[in-house]
């Protein structure tokens, strides 16, 4: 929440209520703009979400909404449209709110569009975050999780112990992060102050520059001096074969060091760069217990009465000033609702599918983006041999395999069980989405004992996954908004009393975060609109 | 634990005592040593504690031992020792056990060799690990977790939120890491990829060698093509001034892009290499609720007959067949105690003072250590700012002022409060413990508004520090060894019956972890003694 920057004494409804009277609702709105309290032409407007005594002086009293689909934007934009005093009413086709938000425990059913049904055999404590899994720092739905009690604790995005391994680049085994950083930080250091000492580059560096950048290099690659030539000859941060420890046991640096041509040539430095992304650079959240205590407490903030689960939506009509909805209830009879106005929260394609008088244009719209797929397995194991064999507590191994990459689990440290998650994309994700869920497993199995050995197959307890193109009423891990185009700008404005929200209308697609800030923007959006004169 | 490698059906017992029959002791040594149970040449042994039954053949029952010193070394001797039936008394002459693993709660009370009394004020949930506060995935310290149920939680050691600050190099405000290590390595690229480009590297590349360099470095560095003059122009990997959002909200990324010889000038790049040390690369954890749950674990296991505080030892006499050591009781009359062995586990300028009878050798060797200081100012805040406002969620921030570091909490995300603590070596160490406590607050608040502006001091709830070379019967952060030398050969042996144990006999200096692997060491040559002919 911001600081007051009203004068002291002054309560927020008195001085607004003042600045109405003199100026009229264009005043008004201006100054809430400065407040931060109304959307501006910033391009950054700071949320307030709407509250009971913003009708103070319009006489009007909050509309009745009805909101398309029980995810994340859905949720929010119920939960945001309801501290307003708003009548909200959620339809969720699913019978758990939250999406792609989807946090499989034991016992946890779900039949794919293929007609699998699987059943989660996972031990208590054990879940797989199948959609949504990871929060960057500055994202809001951090905000949300803190507003809401949802604790949050690390999670493990990288691990200097864990690994890399590029099969199709000849790699013999997997290496761990730590080391290939070593050597290609290395390498790079030897050859750039190489050059820069050769004077290759002294059109672009001063003497000054060039002894600074000497001292950089020699420092952060771990390189001899130059009486050496600036030698990279391996270091300690590769690792040790045998650890540093008591007496005359000094550690054993792991070797040998691969030459520059092979380090270049394994192609594994490209991972390197993974967490230097803002949306993936550690430090890393999750909500303790599982991603989907963030939908459960929207959910329970809601209520049951806000929120009708098993509540297919078949049917939209945009009117003058109502919008009806036709649905079918949990028993199968169809049903209507009446309301002011309609969040539609679905994906692009599926909200592409419903029957509604929005236009062919919106109808052209909804085609314009992208549907991208992922597949998440979670293999649950009887013991945590990733900790004690590997000395892998928590992060990332990436490959070039097609379960493309290995998550170690972000908490239940030194517990009895865990679960190992490959999360693949793309093709791979439909290769395995094409297999049985048994197969899918088996065929994880075998990539991973690549990696790990016997153990990845031997202590294998079960296995759940979840092929996003497959999953009922969602049909894709994302959709890939078309950026700037008309596309994207009709469908950013309402269609007559329907608004739209996702994270396929941001610029944050495929995150939680996406969907927090679509659906904070359509509530402003909406309220903006009830209550402009 | 190691799986067995005894032929199905034999027992461990019967095994050994079948080879001792035939071959004696020395063939079951060997033997042992095969099975990891006994010492051997090996640069590694696999430790294995001694077991009750190891005496089976003997006809020798375990001895007794008292144990100088109950910080981790000691405790972790006399719990070891004990499992094989050993009779161990630890005498600590402190209030509590842990020795530099001192975790300071609400109402800890601490006097200073100045004569300076803290009492903290922290609140609940609130503490500060004072010495040891992270442990890497490959320390034994972390096995010592698992096997005494002390839970582990990740430790914060690096956060690209996190700042860097070097006041003396011109720097005109903190910068956040991930926009130096963006801005570095887009230059370090851009440099390298020119000259590799320019054939400056001719020699050492081959054409191979520099399509796949220049690719890892178009990636990594995040630059422009060749046509582009590889040039690095900024990136969002240094952050945003807006953060992306929803509808046309595409994010500001953070400018502007200071030049190649400002940012080497800047000096904030010497920062990105500190989490490439072996002992310090992520992930690291710590236990939940503070780091003394293990030395208070270690004394749960080990029982108050076992454990005497506040019991300082006066005098070590060694004998041909036994040990005697004098020490104040806690009442302050002298107390006597005889073992047939003594482990010392004191710092090594805290044992040179004791009398002693163990020659003028081992007295000379144990002033070659060189005596490390450092300190650590916790303070509390009364909001968590850090994370609201700085969208800082731990790690840890770099400077070149006197506090050096500024950690924040790993734990208690979102919380009403929360610990900052400043950390400090050396001189700068010296001067903070030179001050009074609170007017060391004070002046690390004073530096700590130079990153983060006024929240720094008018939030500041409580305070407490540790300078640890006035911390009374420690009188140092850390004793580094003489590696190689005589003295360093000569007090890994024992003198007579008396056994040296300590983070200061191993290549892990400062390091929990090497007051467990001295531990080890000290015991298992005890134990081959006891066992042997």
């Amino acid at each position: 929440m911001a600081g007051s920057v009203l004068p002291p004494g002054v309560s927020r409804r008195r001085f607004l209520s003042a600045v109405g009277t003199a100026g009229g609702a264009g005043a008004m709105f201006a100054t809430m703009g400065a407040l931060g309290l109304a959307p501006t032409a910033h391009a950054s407007p700071r949320y307030e979400p709407p509250r009971r005594s913003d009708f103070a002086l319009t006489g009007r009293g909050a509309a009745k909404v009805v909101v398309l689909g029980g995810g994340i934007a859905g949720l929010a934009a119920a939960y945001e449209l309801t501290k307003g005093g708003y009548d909200c009413t959620v339809l969720e086709a699913a019978d758990r709110p939250g999406g792609r938000n989807f946090t499989a425990r034991g016992g946890t059913v779900q039949t794919d569009l293929r007609g699998d049904t699987q059943t989660a055999a996972f031990s208590e404590g054990i879940y797989l975050n199948a959609g949504p899994a990871r929060i960057a720092q500055w994202m809001v739905t951090l905000d949300y999780c803190r507003e809401l009690g949802v604790p949050v604790e690390v999670f493990t995005n990288t691990n200097a112990s864990a690994f890399v391994y590029n099969e199709a680049a000849g790699m013999r085994q997997p290496e761990r992060i730590r080391t290939t950083k070593a050597d290609v930080y290395g390498y790079v250091s030897e050859l750039l102050a190489k050059a820069t000492d050769r004077g290759a580059l002294d059109s672009e560096l001063t003497a000054t520059d060039k002894e600074r950048l000497l001292d950089f290099l020699r420092d952060w690659g771990a390189i001899g001096n130059k009486a050496s030539g600036w030698r990279y000859a391996g270091t300690s941060r590769r690792g040790y074969s045998t650890d540093p420890g008591a007496g005359d046991q000094a550690g054993v640096p792991l070797g040998p060091v691969p030459s520059l041509a092979r380090t270049f040539a394994e192609g594994a430095g490209r991972y390197l760069s993974f967490d230097f992304a803002y949306e993936q650079a550690m430090l890393m959240f999750q909500p303790v217990g599982g991603m989907d205590r963030i939908p459960l407490a929207l959910a329970r903030a809601l209520g049951p009465r806000r929120l009708r689960l098993r509540t297919a939506v078949t049917g939209i009509t945009n009117t003058a000033d109502k919008v009806g909805v036709a649905f079918l209830e949990p028993n199968g009879t169809q049903g209507h609702l009446v309301a002011d106005f309609c969040v539609a929260a679905l994906p692009p394609r599926v909200l592409a599918r419903i029957p509604h008088n929005l236009g062919p244009e919106i109808q052209a719209a909804l085609g314009k983006w992208q549907i991208g797929t992922a597949a998440k397995i979670g293999l649950e194991y009887r013991s945590r041999w990733w900790e004690t064999d590997c000395r892998i507590y928590g992060g990332i191994t990436h490959t070039d395999l097609d379960i493309e990459r290995i998550w170690y689990p972000s908490h239940g440290f030194h517990g009895p069980r865990g679960l190992l998650v490959n999360y693949c994309y793309g093709n791979h994700a439909r290769q395995y989405g094409d297999l049985a869920p048994d197969a899918r497993a088996q065929r994880a199995v075998e990539q991973g004992v690549k990696i790990h050995g016997g153990k990845h197959r031997t202590e294998l307890a079960s296995a759940f996954s979840v092929a996003w193109h497959l999953m009922p009423h969602i049909e894709s891990a994302w959709a890939t908004p078309p950026l700037g185009t008309p596309a994207y700008q009709l469908l950013g404005k309402p269609a007559g009393r329907v608004y739209f929200a996702g994270d396929w209308l941001t610029h944050l697609t495929a995150w939680q975060a996406g969907a927090f800030e679509s659906a904070r923007l359509a509530v402003r959006q909406l309220h903006e609109r009830v209550l402009s004169p």
